[in-house]
């Protein structure tokens, strides 16, 4: 039976049960980023629909279908792996016309393009709202997984945290777009970590990206690794616009960096020094927050104290579908 | 500018002109059944939505999970290939529990289960309606294609023409399920002909699956291979149950056989005779319906005349997407 506040984790238990083992070729399936298979292939799936994962009332179609597609291939960089193709299902509401479908794609297959990847194939079905559902192959010789971090590693993060939700809720709630340039663009366009990922391969232990929030996602590494990692709150990287943002619309700040999502930088932990310093070879920030230690959970170091910090990053399950009587 | 009418051909028309190819890994993307890699590997995706694809009126849990699973699973049978794994993208409506999950998975898995692939991963999102977004990967090392079929060649169905149709409609309109037995059981479980490819396949040319309906399915074959199609009506392998039902609901048999879609049975063109005889060993019925002959089009073969068969299968975006103004 289903208690109140059933979550995605526990959902994807569930289907983990169900869903039998068979084939010798899959070296990791349900559980991470993506799975894996023995020949290096990586696949992902995610779908997004209008009103829950995007907003047509600021994003055009061509950034609705730029967006999805980053979301997409962020699980291919959080396997290490380069994408190849991306098969897509639209599922495109009454009145959708030829203009529409090729803005959506024109902006999906921008994205494909940066990384020489390609949209494959898919399926078009009407449906009452605008959705796609995205699955993405990618192919790796080294990957990486969310369980690969040991005790002793230090823990990295690239861009700034919370920066892309930011964005979103500087366009949301109509504040001036020019004070928050930085974080609108991380939202409407989160280009995948990719190129950063195939760089920093042979440093990365555990690796998974940013897409639930800080604290829910380095609780994936804590868990499928079994190890802590232990935050360090003044070393998050966070952006003006961020500081500016909550000020602004008097958020907590501390609260809102562990817990927004879509961020879609990478999350990882490495043995090797001084890493922040590829900063400059990569154009992209990348920064020491903290260490893993034996143990479990994830904690924050703040003034000196340690507390442990509970997943509160955005559950979609939990929050929009199961009945919580 | 999209005109009034305009259909699923040509919104596919359209993408494969924006989608740019950049991949030397695949051979062959969109407009076959499912997109071809160098090293054999088949992918496929398949969008299914409540009240569009499947009716809980009358379906259960299972029964819409195992069944959208056929479908997925019968583009790889079109490829001959094996499937190895399948990802699945939920759109899970308000109030759908963990024994909802269970039961919709157990459907899909069962199926799964018959050929050795597996669900390897997926998405859940919550929506205003059920839908299942399934993307299939398979294995092949004989490939065959829409685009295979040779003048002097035979057309062969396996199964019965539109009796999955048959069943659909039987259910639909309440009539006694004792006296539609076969048609039900291939509507609400087709299960792909995926044995009966492999085993084929070294003497199949031209192959699609009959989703869309013979006329259109057909048509795919003549147009991705440049000859034209010369059905024998006489010949069709039409199930008494399907004759039985059009007298029942006063339908034109000829036209409802012409354009019924869902059978997911294998369509093939090949040179081998006595392909029929092959029948006992698969369990399976073979029926060769024709020949292939120079020029293009289908055509149908019916009291001596020979007239052209428009596509009068289904067509998702004609039919209910697109303005008709």
């Amino acid at each position: 039976m289903i208690r109140s506040g059933m979550g995605e984790a526990r959902a994807i238990e569930l289907i983990a049960r169900i869903a039998r083992r068979r084939s010798r070729e899959i070296v990791k399936s349900i559980g991470d980023d993506a799975a894996l298979f023995r020949d290096g292939l990586v696949v992902t799936t995610d779908a997004y629909l209008e009103d829950v994962h995007f907003d047509r009332s600021y994003l055009d179609l061509s950034a609705i279908g730029a967006r999805a597609m980053c979301g997409t291939l962020s699980d291919i960089a959080a396997m290490c792996a380069k994408p190849t193709a991306v098969f897509v299902s639209l599922m495109a509401p009454k009145g959708f016309r030829g203009r529409d479908i090729r803005e959506l794609y024109r902006g999906m297959d921008a994205i494909c393009g940066l990384f020489g990847a390609e949209i494959a194939g898919g399926d078009i079905i009407s449906a009452p709202q605008l959705g796609l559902a995205l699955t993405a192959l990618g192919r790796t010789r080294t990957p990486r997984l969310r369980s690969g971090a040991r005790p002793g590693d230090d823990v990295y993060v690239t861009g700034h945290c919370a920066l892309a939700e930011t964005g979103r809720l500087a366009l949301k709630n109509g504040l001036n777009p020019k004070k928050y340039g930085n974080a609108i663009d991380r939202h409407v366009c989160p280009i995948p970590r990719i190129r950063e990922a195939l760089k920093l391969v042979p440093a990365i232990h555990g690796l998974i990206d940013t897409s639930d929030g800080l604290s829910t996602d380095a609780g994936h590494i804590a868990t499928e690794s079994a190890v802590r990692l232990v935050i360090d709150a003044e070393r998050l990287p966070i952006h003006d616009e961020t500081r500016q943002l909550c000020a602004e619309l008097k958020l907590d700040l501390a609260h809102f960096v562990a817990s927004s999502g879509e961020d879609y930088e990478l999350l990882f932990t490495s043995t090797n020094g001084g890493l922040e310093t590829q900063n400059s070879k990569l154009g992209t920030a990348i920064m020491c927050i903290g260490r893993v230690e034996e143990g479990n959970g994830v904690w924050l170091l703040s003034g000196g104290k340690t507390r442990r910090l509970a997943p509160t990053g955005y559950d979609h399950l939990k929050a929009e579908l199961l009945p919580r009587a």
